[in-house]
């Protein structure tokens, strides 16, 4: 019952108008073949993958949801799941920006990012899948031995074999360092690993002929708590030193859960009964390991925020315009109809037009880091790959945390347009906001990516990120004082991030008389961030419309859409200055 | 998996400390027996049969559902549902606030408030079919025949029959000007009713003998619009006028919708089809009889939010005290076991004090809006009445509309705390969720609310209730700005209330260039005003809190959660009042 289009053109204009990728990705390592044309030609592609192939199965797949079967452990996933993946994996979609040596076609971070966005707009369950494969797969890139490589990642990059990581356990959530599961050496320089992971998603299905394991455990003699964790790969079929498939490994599904959406993504208790395993890397420093993936996860996850956000605007605008209720409070508009369609009552554009903020400057953001990756990447200039790899790490956060809370705005708000229609599951709105409520939980909450942010990225690397990242803005700000263009955005926005420099300093401070100011000031600090974040944005793309090909008509709904965001939503960013001013006094123990 | 506890403690420090309610009451008529003994005795008992009977039924209810039967069109609702009617019509639930003339107890409606809040938390979607009984039981008592009140209100009263509001239908929904139902009369006075009506709550069920549907429809020759509504009696089986009941009408249930949630309350599609039905009150003037049941059921929608948000505190605050999960920043608080409760995290706290900071004031405010209704109904002095009356349909909107927006963010940060177990089924969190994210869309929509508060109760009414409530508050500030236990609050208080009328001043200036200007207010002003109330409430809360028997620790409690109140909630009118002053200009069409 919903629609989705893929927003190509506002795709583009992120990638080329607003972030110049274009001249950007010519001139890195590899990036000669990176033109314009393929790129567009692979969004293209994408597009028509999504649009057809995995937006139709969304909502029957929520409806039918994953099948487990006690006797086999195996799960089977809704119908046109499995098909759609084959598709999937024959378009060479699981190996877009893998190394080429296992078969990958080593394109941009950027064209992964805006690929998954449709995924995630499509079918947010089914992209679940290959996420979690994406993950194994980089980590093995990062940390496998030479034979593990071999081994595992052609498979796994032509999408034969999916992946896994399996860090939660019951004991253990955000909490890594409270893990059980052992992994005890074999004469043969394997170990036997034993234990159960809660909450894998992908743990079981029946896409592909092998799936491979990234567990978390501790070796006999491991310090305690989160220094004495390693990583092992264990494969649910055993693998010869040739790549050949042995016979099945020891562990297995014990049971799928029950949740709130995803539906359609399989969500595995994981049971390791002295399963065979490699170790990953040195021992005692899986947790490293593990934050390499996990830090390309969370990106992933803040465009699972921004793919919802989108298919939710896409729908709740066209039923905004169809629906008749009511009459403007100026006087009717389509006197010759029943009632006015819904756009016309102010309201109702307000919750528009945050969706729409949200999304096309989430978009920006979330490209824009995904560029960082590729210069950190590829770029010849080390300095230039340090700064983004800085700038990457300190957006992370930030991404994650901002557009997965946005993405429950925005589909709430989605939802409410559609009034008591909203609510029945035949509309599929009701689905978005079930799909969305995942995202703040799972790879770090938003607490942890508060935290993250905060504690680590400002505190402990003394704000690395943040000084090229408020360096830029103020940069722009001053390049654009006087720009007839956008200079209306650009004081507010140099106000603002005024205010985020000092802010930040005063946390600092207040943290060393108290290091519980940091734990309250958090998610505050994380909103304060990202509504910067997205001010910055704005602007930006205000500037870059104008100077765009665009029609006259979407330059004008950029700047209004940015009026709408400097006017209604950066505001927000006092209300988490006094709420961070206010400081832990205010958080006392709860009775 | 949920716990349930009736708040009792705080119900009675809502009710006699804040309030005062024994006093009021006493002094009203009929009230002589209305003593804090009868009060407490009713809420304890309310409590043993919420707790005991209709908390343990409602996870599932949710799983299980309602059945709908194709063949003979009847609806079977979840295990236990019926029997646990059958105790609630038994123990006098049904008749609590009723006329004494019908069987009704005659009870106070803040009793009825109270009573109400613990359903709502103990089973919300249970609690709907009484709530739709109570509607009809008061469209009845206000605009039925006296033969009309004579044969329906005793069954409803004593629980025999219940009740339906059929109002909606697919192309009217907001806008219930553009109702089709027709009903044309039969030579003996009844009416021939034909028309398909949806989301008709309580519609079919396997509660009670008989249903009374109070339909909204057309006579022949009515005006078009709003103003040519009737409202009409229809019985599922037709009743005779000694009350006995005769054959099965032409109304049934044509299917029941597939909901987000309240998945235990049928919500049914109506065929009526040449139904026999009788005219309540005058032709024409159905939308206002039924606004009197609507007002009523809109204040019950937001006890709904009240309700869930109190459930949704009792078990995050239960696993966040039980829930061992890292370290506090300033050291371990709990060195012999493996990690630190999620209390110690300031962000947790946090999200519990949001919740708590809610419920409480949540609590004041909707036990206010029902002592103005026994005020209003039973005043000895007719300016008692007409004030009261005021301030009730005043706070109406601002109750639904508030408390329903804020269930959402309490069930969504209650859920937050559980990390991935609140998306689990099993731990019961995500279906408050679902169950909460009705209550902003039925019996108006959060925006129906705000132009009812902004374009009725303000511009219409020369905002009667308002300078009531803005009076109340200025006299409360002013007689205790030195007093010790509350003035740091007063100051505050006084300078938001001050705010809160100047923004009415400046809405209704713009309003009067641009009429627009009001619909692009209204959710901003619902929200301030929603605010500032709960600010009043706050202060008016600790002042008590000070003066009463409580101990030390909960006045304590009362005092801190004012100051996270205070300090990090009430800020956020200055979002609001930004975007109110950017007014329409910043909504544009969107393209």
């Amino acid at each position: 019952m919903t629609i989705y289009k893929a927003p190509l053109d506002d795709m583009r204009f992120a990638l080329y108008d607003v972030l110049g990728a274009e001249a950007v990705l010519a001139r890195l390592e590899g990036g000669e073949g990176h033109t314009r044309d393929l790129l567009d030609a692979v969004l293209d592609e994408a597009a028509r993958f999504n649009e057809q192939v995995l937006a139709p199965l969304n909502g029957p797949g929520d409806e039918e949801g994953c099948h487990f079967d006690k006797a086999t452990r195996t799960v089977t996933t809704p119908k046109g799941f499995k098909e759609a993946y084959r598709q999937y994996a024959e378009g060479g979609w699981a190996g877009l920006t893998a190394h080429e040596k296992y078969g990958g076609q080593a394109l941009p971070a950027v064209l992964g990012t805006l690929t998954k966005e449709m995924i995630d707009s499509a079918n947010l369950a089914w992209g679940i899948y290959p996420l979690l494969s994406h993950g194994a797969t980089s980590a093995l890139e990062h940390h496998g031995d030479e034979w593990q490589q071999e081994v595992f990642l052609k498979p796994l990059v032509e999408g034969r074999w999916t992946g896994t990581m399996c860090l939660t356990e019951p004991q253990a959530g955000s909490d890594l360092g409270l893990l059980k599961t052992r992994a005890e050496p074999n004469a043969d320089g394997s170990y036997r690993v034993t234990g159960t992971k809660i909450f894998i998603s992908a743990g079981e299905h029946d896409f592909a002929e092998n799936i491979v394991h990234l567990v978390l455990a501790r070796l006999p003699g491991a310090p305690e708590g989160s220094r004495g964790i390693s990583m092992l790969v264990v494969p649910k079929f055993k693998v010869n030193r040739d790549g050949s498939m042995g016979e099945r490994n020891a562990v297995a599904a014990g049971a799928i859960e029950h949740k709130m959406g995803i539906k359609g993504s399989a969500t595995c208790v994981m049971n390791f009964d002295e399963a065979e395993g490699w170790l990953v890397g040195p021992a005692h420093k899986g947790l490293v390991a593990m934050f390499t993936m996990m830090n390309a996860a969370r990106l992933a996850v803040g465009i699972q925020g921004l793919g919802l956000a989108e298919r939710a605007l896409q729908n709740s605008l066209n039923y905004a315009r169809e629906r008749l209720q009511m009459r403007a409070l100026s006087g009717p508009k389509l006197p010759e109809k029943p009632a006015d369609p819904l756009t016309v009552h102010p309201d109702v554009r307000r919750m528009l037009l945050t969706q729409r903020a949200f999304v096309e400057a989430g978009r920006v953001l979330a490209t824009y880091a995904a560029l960082q990756s590729d210069i950190e990447a590829r770029d010849t200039d080390p300095l230039a790959r340090k700064t983004a790899g800085e700038l990457l790490s300190f957006l992370i956060p930030i991404a994650k945390g901002l557009l997965t809370e946005a993405a429950q705005e925005c589909t709430k708000e989605a939802l409410q347009i559609f009034g008591g229609h909203g609510y029945i599951a035949e509309h599929g709105m009701e689905q978005f906001v079930r799909d969305a409520r995942i995202i703040t939980l799972y790879e770090g909450t938003t607490q942890i990516q508060a935290l993250d942010l905060l504690g680590r990225k400002i505190m402990q690397l003394q704000g690395a990120g943040l000084k090229h990242f408020l360096g830029e803005i103020s940069a722009f700000c001053q390049a654009n004082q006087a720009n007839e263009s956008v200079k209306a955005f650009v004081g507010p926005l140099a106000v603002a991030t005024k205010a985020w420099g000092d802010l930040t300093q005063a946390i600092a401070q207040n943290a060393q008389a108290n290091p519980e100011e940091l734990g309250a000031a958090a998610v505050d600090y994380l909103y304060f961030s990202g509504y910067v974040t997205l001010a910055y944005f704005w602007a930006k793309s205000v500037l870059a419309a104008a100077g765009s090909a665009l029609s006259a008509d979407a330059k004008q709904a950029k700047r209004d859409t940015a009026t709408f965001y400097f006017s209604r939503i950066l505001p927000r960013i006092h209300v988490h200055k006094a709420a961070i001013e206010a400081g832990v006094a205010t958080l006392p123990e709860v009775l």
